[in-house]
């Protein structure tokens, strides 16, 4: 039987309506009781330009309260969010907005042009919030109640085939995700969880989801900065951060013995993969609170991490499942021993069923692709993001989707893309290419970036003969990875 | 689609093998790892005496370690726990052994004669903790996971027939429950909850869940002692205590000016009905921390609760209903408007579905019979527990049983009873009796404190000519409370 909530916004305003829900570095606030009415105000808008129940809206935005206010007012309508990442080019918008049936799109006014552009073969014509909220308000029945099995939002994962795929996140995804944390954190009157993390991916969007189930307020960045996180925690009374490791780097190097965190900030809660271990002992040394987190897209954010008693003892470890959630490595079909490494598989009420379009996953146990094992004490260590997964700055790249663009340029014959080592970003993407006619760097570069995010262009082109391909022609990476170790 | 979890206690004792799970004055302490190994032992014990998945087991037994770790293995063995009330006579138990099907009992040494004498007609006899300790361990497959739609206890609620029902809780039911008071209370990482209620109540029990559930210590109180609960807050760090009104009372007079609570502790949780006024006054100028709730045992403990910031400014209300949770008052089936007094209405995942062996609830709303209002800022006001209810130190007493039990006795033509006030006890039960025959007080109360529990026994028998009853000779309980006014 499903089980149907108050809605979630409703709820909150109605316990604590003035309890700041949204804090901003400038100082600006706005309450539950606000934001309430701004969401609901924005879905009388959206109403009267079509958008009805099950229709799928798309948003293109950085960080900003009219971005949550959308998300908010798309749920009153019983209507899907497509959360679209700004760093993508037209044209994968384009696919993206295709793939999911999208009805309509609202944008934040620095993404209008891309947003046009993408939008070019569809039949709605995006909007900026400006012009949403100079739109009339529709006379429309607001949902009131929250049913945990409908979904709520969509968020677009590159796979192995280079074709973004559109998970499916549960307003029951969102729910538990956020109570699975609470259990694990502790929640406390004095929270205030910072996000600087894009919303549009899951990690960003489940601080904003956390503050209106919590009655929390969140302090919302519009993008990191080192300077604008440092004062959060520093003066601002921010007691959670959620970051990538990228981050922690450059916050770290703003403490010494005479500059620390106050005591009342009490976790940095890490995630987008393995942290390097130098890293680590360093927050440790400072007394930074870290608490190393292991999630994906799938999961709704974090379905393991390491919990405060444990975060020194277990230094690079991601912990464990989260109460209401399983972990387990298997290999070949069969679960391996403790210390055995092989690929990270979880289960639990946060877990998306699939992604729209495809059937949906058979059995509750997601296999993630990443590898890692269990200690002895069940602690998990992540070794490898899935093995052709390059993780930038928190960002995940498939080199599929790369060597798709690649492939598309003249003259070029095979590519091969894969990760390489990067001290500030942790990976980046560095291509293998066989020409067969008259291709330049430039021209690859080019190509790329008039078709992918910037953060997806590879840093290098190496040309080469010939790629290293098993008798079926699969792409034999790690001998790709293994002529970068010689080249470097 | 229906939620399975990992075994709440098998996660808890991998997540903190070794935190404290129960604590008792004595100093005595059991960690996860250990509670959960001893009920594991205690499921085995109890499928070699036959129990088996879906079979329903009473526990009769005051607080004890040995009636959590009954508990929990029943659930190991997915079978279905009925908590009884230990005040009960035989005979009250053997209605409820008969109406649950219950097919054994485990019984607290305390308790033999009382059990022995209940289950005389059934084919079982019951066991105490030491005989069960003495079986030989089955080797059975312990459930792993919980099924949040299955139904993990049932206790007895009397009604308005004087038949008691079997009230089902979900692990669904009590999940929601405990995370529902988290996102209410907050979660600390030095939570200690006092659980000095019975277990076999939902109030009680629901703090052994939520040691379960949360990670976190009980301190577990064999009974009642303002001693003991005054020693725990004072100087074992009990961070929550739950209490009924007639323990309030006892609680502040050992405080005054120079003895007061310590900062850490920081919720005393009052349910069991509504709280004398002055009591609350007396509290606030104590600064001790009382948070007012509303529930039932159809409610898996509290639904509405005042939150700490409100607790001063709206003294004496219940507060508002949980997140997950709604609530509405209603008159001749719509909702009435602010200030206006009807019944109180309830919905929530925490809300049992039903009764066993009757038909399940109609809707999603239940229909408390409690009598309340919602200020215009959506307090709740309970006014008055079910018009015919007596709440007497926490325990609920329903007229309708009692009037059974003394029809039963030769020379009594018609009998009324109602609750009368009490300072100790908030009210106990007075009986009006019509008599046909030589009847004394004495062979009444003997008769009564055969078949009832002490608790229910009429503190006074008022002799009368006749009952006030209507054209449909409906007792009208009204007049009888008249009647108390005129005499007191």
């Amino acid at each position: 039987m499903s089980i149907r909530l108050p809605h979630w916004l409703d709820k909150q305003a109605a316990l604590n309506p003035n309890h700041i829900a949204i804090e901003q570095p400038s100082g600006e606030t706005i309450t539950f009781r606000e934001l309430q009415r701004r969401s609901q105000s924005y879905a009388q808008k959206l109403a009267s330009i079509g958008i009805k129940e099950g229709n799928h809206v798309a948003i293109l935005s950085g960080n900003k309260v009219e971005m949550i206010v959308t998300v908010h007012a798309i749920s009153y309508l019983g209507a899907v969010a497509v959360l679209l990442n700004t760093r993508l080019t037209a044209s994968e918008i384009a696919y993206q907005l295709e793939d999911a049936d999208v009805v309509g799109l609202i944008c934040d006014p620095d993404f209008t042009s891309v947003a046009m552009q993408a939008s070019d073969q569809q039949k709605f014509t995006p909007l900026t919030f400006l012009e949403l909220e100079k739109q009339l308000s529709a006379s429309v029945c607001l949902k009131q109640e929250i049913n945990l099995n409908d979904v709520f939002t969509i968020m677009y994962t590159s796979g192995t085939t280079g074709f973004p795929k559109g998970v499916l996140h549960t307003y029951e995804n969102h729910w538990w995700s956020a109570t699975a944390s609470s259990l694990n954190l502790g929640l406390h009157k004095s929270d205030k969880w910072l996000a600087t993390l894009p919303l549009f991916h899951v990690g960003g969007l489940s601080i904003a989801l956390k503050s209106v189930i919590y009655g929390m307020p969140m302090y919302l960045l519009p993008r990191f900065s080192v300077e604008a996180v440092h004062e959060g925690i520093m003066k601002r009374g921010v007691t959670i951060v959620s970051v990538v490791s990228v981050m922690v780097h450059q916050l770290l190097d703003k403490l010494n013995d005479s500059v620390t965190y106050p005591a009342s900030f009490r976790c940095m809660l890490l995630g987008g993969g393995p942290a390097p271990k130098p890293l680590l002992e360093k927050a440790k040394s400072l007394a930074v609170p870290i608490f190393q987190t292991y999630g994906l897209t799938e999961t709704s954010s974090q379905i393991a991490t390491l919990s405060p008693k444990d975060a020194l003892e277990k230094l690079g470890s991601a912990g464990k499942a989260l109460m209401p959630a399983q972990l387990k490595i298997v290999q070949n079909g069969k679960e391996v021993a403790p210390g055995e490494a092989g690929e990270i598989v979880v289960k639990g009420p946060m877990v998306s069923n699939g992604y729209y379009k495809r059937e949906p996953r058979q059995g509750d146990w997601l296999a993630t692709g990443d590898l890692g094992y269990q200690d002895k004490d069940g602690f998990l260590y992540v070794l490898d993001r899935r093995k052709d997964l390059i993780v930038s700055g928190g960002e995940n790249i498939y080199p599929a989707e790369i060597e798709e663009v690649l492939l598309g340029v003249e003259g070029v014959k095979d590519v091969g893309v894969v990760g390489k080592s990067d001290s500030k970003w942790g990976q980046v993407p560095v291509a293998f290419i066989v020409r067969e006619g008259h291709v330049t760097e430039g021209n690859l570069k080019e190509h790329c970036l008039s078709h992918l995010a910037k953060y997806k262009v590879p840093t290098v082109f190496y040309f080469v003969d010939a790629l290293p391909r098993n008798a079926s022609n699969k792409l034999l990476r790690y001998k790709l990875h293994e002529e970068l170790e010689k080249q470097s």
